[in-house]
């Protein structure tokens, strides 16, 4: 299935089978107080590139995993991402007004109610991933290992990890392995645990898990160093935010440690290696080497 | 074992085991940075009652249940209380300084730490979690049901719900029903996962689960109104806040609508009424049974 799309166009259909889906991630039979399911799917559907769970629906592609199962699973990683984004943007934080061209969640809906859809949307990550489980007769413990990569990835080992790192840092990085730190934990992991779930999901062996991880943490990083340049040079309309934002905000970026020419150089090789890494161990990865080219070209 | 203890040496028993457990529960082998373990760490060992943990070691040692391994789960539901309790202390939603007589998370360590720990903390729960199940070789299904409660009792559906209608009340409840509902989603929910987390370990029955569910049900309400009447009426030392600061803060309490004495007696027909959901159904209750008593002589 799928055969016939070209990169962009399987990326766009992924991503609105996501969108699709989000809003199903709540059982329709619970009660949530309004306002708080407001803030929640306003975030959750604000858009965004739906990579994280394309890349899980991919990886369980790519090892012939159920591509239901998949779709389903891929809503936790989209949750756990957009609560990121919401407690990132507050202002004790980064305090952005917007993200992807729309008012942050907090100037829509306050700080409390902002910080409360964070931690519903993060909490909820986990019951996704159980909920699949049980619907998809997934082996209960591929589907336990893929709860604890979960909170590995995102939490304080993880994304949160990163995201303190990164406060403390607005102080002054002073070498680049301290930057590479702060990319891999806050974009990497996230990637990594994407696709690895992906892998779970398709009954994944150790090598291959293995593969996935070395392709997620060198496209992450990649994907990384290229928001650095975008934000240097990029187009404010296609970005959806201020150019120039991490220099305004003091933010030590790749380019200010090696330039452009060699932040772009860098790019390159990561994703190379990351492509080299699945290319015999994953029996089809052709989407996944697609999309980790496909991600050098985007200009937001 | 620990039968010649009375309640209260019991209780003090298991919170202490508990709070040796507690910095434990990080892989000592993660690279957390500094400031957020310090974070994380400084509110998970700020004391507190250690309730929640209790009443999980409790309900498994009531159903004959593994006491090793529900002291390490025990350990999850500490990390949900105490991220909620950094949550809610923000300058963003209850804005307060003291939280047991010491200084909160953000007074301590800023707002974007503590935003960040209380992330970190939830998102560990879960970790926790599927680590004691992979120790303890637990059953696979019954660690998932178990992480499926916790999401849904701590999340959107429970304790973030109840949270989140708190926020809204402050401009007014009119109705009992209403105050009802934010104090069993922000109080009662995380003990009945407790319960039945607790159970699970030790392999319930349905009726057993629900039987600890109703008793939980109960006395998290009757805790939550005895919280109201202590802040009206308590010793603000023993408290480790001021007293009347639901008045001050013109939060609607229990006994605004029905009186003091008129909410002791809900209070005591609300515990008969959990203990005697469990007195029959569950092996050995004696336990469950005298913390239920033992929580109505509290005076803080």
């Amino acid at each position: 299935m799928n055969n016939d799309l070209n990169i962009q166009q399987y990326i766009e259909h992924y991503a609105h089978l996501v969108e699709q889906e989000l809003p199903e991630a709540f059982p329709s039979e619970w009660y949530i107080p309004d306002p708080l399911k407001q803030s929640m799917l306003y975030s959750l559907m604000a858009g965004g590139k739906r990579l994280r769970p394309i890349l899980l629906i991919s990886a369980a592609e790519a090892l012939g995993g159920n591509a239901e199962a998949a779709l389903k699973m891929s809503c936790a990683v989209e949750m756990i991402h957009t609560y990121s984004l919401i407690h990132d943007d507050l202002p004790a934080m980064d305090n952005d007004d917007y993200r992807r061209g729309k008012l942050t969640n907090h100037k829509v809906f306050g700080e409390a109610l902002a910080i409360l859809a964070g931690d519903g949307l993060l909490t909820h990550a986990f019951h996704s991933i159980a909920q699949v489980a049980r619907e998809f007769r997934l082996d209960a413990e591929q589907a336990l290992s893929i709860v604890e990569e979960l909170s590995a990835f995102s939490g304080a080992r993880g994304m949160v990890g990163g995201q303190a790192a990164d406060i403390q840092g607005e102080q002054g990085l002073t070498q680049l392995s301290e930057l590479e730190y702060i990319h891999v934990r806050k974009t990497s992991d996230l990637i990594v645990f994407s696709l690895r779930a992906g892998g779970r999901i398709a009954g994944a062996n150790e090598r291959q898990l293995a593969a996935l991880e070395t392709f997620g943490h060198h496209i992450g990083l990649a994907f990384q160093i290229q928001d650095d340049i975008l934000d240097l040079i990029g187009d404010e309309h296609k970005l959806g935010k201020p150019v120039k934002s991490d220099e305004k905000q003091h933010k030590v970026t790749y380019p200010y440690f090696i330039g452009i020419d060699e932040s772009r150089r860098k790019m390159l090789e990561l994703t190379e290696a990351g492509k080299e890494a699945i290319r015999t161990e994953i029996p089809d990865p052709r989407r996944l080497l697609q999309i980790a080219d496909y991600l050098l070209l985007r200009d937001h």
